[in-house]
């Protein structure tokens, strides 16, 4: 029985129809993300991008959200999405997230969510990584660095 | 790779801690679960009580959800938890629902969640059946009642 | 201009047909709570009976939310709630909290919401009361106490 | 008593800090809109967004929600939110929101939220009007473009 949230290869994105990521998983459309309409939430692909990002991070060695001493501080400062089709109750998607470009004190994300190899919806975010004092910028760290350009492709920008 | 929501088997849900159950699966905490005093909200067990509950009826054929012709209209009228252990960000938890009692034109569910064998949280709930004139008692399917009864051991009461 | 969830007075509250209420507010149902099935979810009665705690409990001077020092944490053991009558988009309804039972270290508090005087949900609440470690129960504040049996009318259990 | 969400004039508006607004109210932090980090989740920022659009599109005509007939249907294609101090639990804040631009077929909205003069967050909406096929792209009534001019000083674009 796997674990839920069960990583996916690169292989198994592409076959998804998201073929730029390597951080992904599947789940599945839970009633109370529909609203009056029927279908799934604008903000709720909002959460779907926010809940990959917690782990993505954390896969990626940016922050351990132990909220003391080195470990950096991220706050999102932007967020957006592109809603391309509607989804429904029970549809199981793919979602995905990268990092896109890496700046010394921030980086940019890209997300996208796929049905049936058609993506539904994608989006993206600006993070902030600041000291504990919630002020200070602070540059990430080398390892997570590596790896966002090493796994995701990202773009380094001085 | 397995479909989220993989159903368990009694065995798997008996080793989880949920004797009772013949219906349950696993789910993991996700960030936006988590209320200011950073453990699980006390409303989100009754999302997961929910999100369970939708797919326990149509899997037992009480409804197809259809909203036409003879399909029943299921209308919760009470629900009730307890919570017994705090629940924290990415933990793996199993939830399980079955019918304890079932009336000629409603039923009483039990649901549970655990973690690592330790029941953190329960919860009951009464469902009226309906026409779908959303106010004439209706009787419920007779396959649906033997399903409760055969594979959640459902009391009969008439 | 009116603050938002400004309290109203035991006579509008009577007049919103909630007789027992000291306590309690108007608000006005929104597109995000409405669920799939075009009325407002089950559980979201469950956040606003949460909602109406958190300036209750404040209100009556159980606690500070301070978590720290001398100020109790209120912690939630059992919520139940009763669906007596659907609710829709835009509904102003008013919602009210009362505590009905103060037991030495833990109380019990009943919910009502109301539209056009026609009461549609109810709910009741148990709540403990801790030291800081979370685990210690500790008496109430008397002022607390007092609060709760005048404007209440909560009956006291030794 | 005023009802909830009383609309504030543009003079209340440009008080609170948003100049450029004919449409707002305010609102009040909740409990659960704060995340593990004790501050307002970002997106929060994106349902109230939402729920004062729902609003604010029956104020200017632009559709019934009746989804029959005549009536068009408003379909979100793209969000976008910045987020620009954090939020915190009871604040009182003002919410407005604005149509920017009007296309044939679409138009764009600005929202903000303020507390105390200091802006907080913005975003911004590309909206979509189709016929109730769910396809067909059609036309504003032409009053919810006349109100959206003169209220709101949107710009026309052919």
């Amino acid at each position: 029985m796997d674990a839920p949230h069960s990583l996916l290869t690169k292989d198994q994105l592409k076959q998804a129809g998201l073929n730029d990521f390597a951080y992904g998983y599947q789940d599945k459309v839970r009633f109370y993300e529909l609203d009056a309409l029927n279908h799934v939430n604008n903000t709720v692909f909002l959460k779907w991008f926010e809940t990959i990002r917690v782990d993505y991070v954390l896969a990626r060695g940016l922050t351990t959200y132990s909220h003391e001493g080195d470990d950096p501080q991220l706050v999102v400062r932007h967020l957006s999405a592109d809603f391309l089709a509607p989804m429904y109750q029970n549809e199981v998607y793919t979602v995905a997230a990268r990092t896109r470009l890496i700046k010394p004190t921030s980086f940019i994300m890209d997300y996208a969510v796929a049905v049936g190899g058609q993506i539904r919806g994608t989006g993206d975010c600006v993070v902030v990584s600041l000291e504990q004092d919630g002020r200070t910028r602070r540059a990430h760290f080398p390892a997570a660095v590596s790896a966002m350009v090493e796994l995701d492709g990202a773009e380094l920008k001085s």
